[in-house]
């Protein structure tokens, strides 16, 4: 008998809109994996792997993963995105893309480079995101020019966006050096967060867009960031620090 | 002597943030023609066309337009994007993407597709914008299914998509029907600005955030509308009713 690998499942919600980055705007389900190979200093999804919401956790298969989007999702849509905590940290996500893929379901992977997996090859919108200073971690910055690389020579750059998330003028000079190394790659910019605790969704959605003004203008001027991006989180904007939307 | 063709131009800005549709948070600048064969019930360039800035029209060449960017813009951009008014009433327009296109400029245009042009087929980024019923005008879909299908004959719908703004339910069904008939273009919801007059930029994002939460919640409920992005005006959220940003 073949067992599955099982998939540990955090949460399973909507249909929503992908809040941020390169489809931001789109209608999508969400699924998001538990646990992460980092612990970002600001990471707005703490839960998945500071063992607060350990009792959440399902071990899932791909099947189990797919009907339960349809039952909440219905008819209603035609991409999932996976996040985290880090999907790359699970050989068996393959099974997933192929199962959603065999279902004509689109898939958006969100992921920070630090591990690789062969089914990067196969996912419609691969988004990486390196963790800049302001995170306190040590991103591995030859481990993720090996997986740029090497989705390059599968012919599969057309699929990737690179996503820094800014919260100080340091984050800033860190984003624009990897940039500068990867101009032929979708770069976005992404103001950050830094009141994860805010109740107060009026407050917090003019905190916002009081520091994404302040990241635009930085962006304006610069004379290397030409072809980019600049977003807010829009879930953010709408939904405050609320989960599963 | 060849006599440059000019162009009505109403305002030159940037750089800033594409804040709408395809290439939302895009660094561009903006080139803002005179004149419109609309006038839109809440048109928030009415400007453009209702003789209030009548005295800011300049009739410009390619060449002075071209100066002018590089004198605000500097070395900061390689996108601008032009809009109205409606573009498409200038076929001198085709002398300026050619000027920017030798400059190594990326061009987008935005227009309602009531007037064709022969160099919508070098616009890197056609953003097309059908009026719904709620601006009381009445667009011709018929012309607008021959500019479409031109463009599809000449392969450039991987450079095209359709926006269409939401005020109501009535606008919503109408966006449905044109959705349903141009699956395959790139297809975006952009809700609709009420409060043009409001001076209060705080009160404004808030009512504007709680329209926009209102319009995805009725996209996310359709089972039609899949592949499908919904947006709000960034440069509202931000700026408010400003001009020139």
């Amino acid at each position: 008998m073949v067992t599955k690998r099982l998939i540990p499942v955090i949460e399973i919600f909507g249909p929503t809109i992908q809040g941020e980055g390169m489809l931001i705007g789109r209608k999508t389900m969400f699924v998001r994996t538990a646990g992460c190979d980092f612990s970002c200093s600001w990471c707005d999804s703490a839960f998945t792997w500071d063992g607060s919401s350990k009792k959440d956790i399902r071990l899932m298969s791909a099947e189990e993963i797919w009907c339960e989007l349809k039952q909440i999702g219905g008819n209603t849509f035609s991409h999932v995105t996976i996040s985290g905590g880090n999907p790359a940290l699970f050989p068996q996500i393959g099974e997933l893309i192929h199962f959603l893929h065999n279902h004509n379901i689109l898939v958006g992977i969100e992921t920070q480079g630090s591990r690789y997996q062969p089914w990067f090859l196969e996912v419609d919108d691969l988004t990486i995101s390196p963790k800049p200073p302001s995170s306190n971690m040590k991103q591995d910055l030859e481990f993720l020019d090996d997986i740029l690389k090497n989705l390059e020579e599968h012919n599969r750059l057309k699929h990737v966006n690179l996503k820094i998330v800014i919260f100080d003028e340091q984050d800033f000079h860190y984003a624009k050096k990897i940039y500068q190394k990867y101009s032929q790659i979708p770069f976005y910019l992404q103001v950050g967060n830094p009141l994860i605790t805010e109740q107060n969704d009026a407050v917090l959605a003019q905190q916002l867009l009081k520091r994404y003004n302040w990241l635009i203008n930085m962006v304006m001027h610069d004379e290397v960031l030409k072809d980019i991006r600049v977003l807010p989180q829009l879930h953010t904007l709408v939904w405050g620090n609320k989960r599963g939307v």
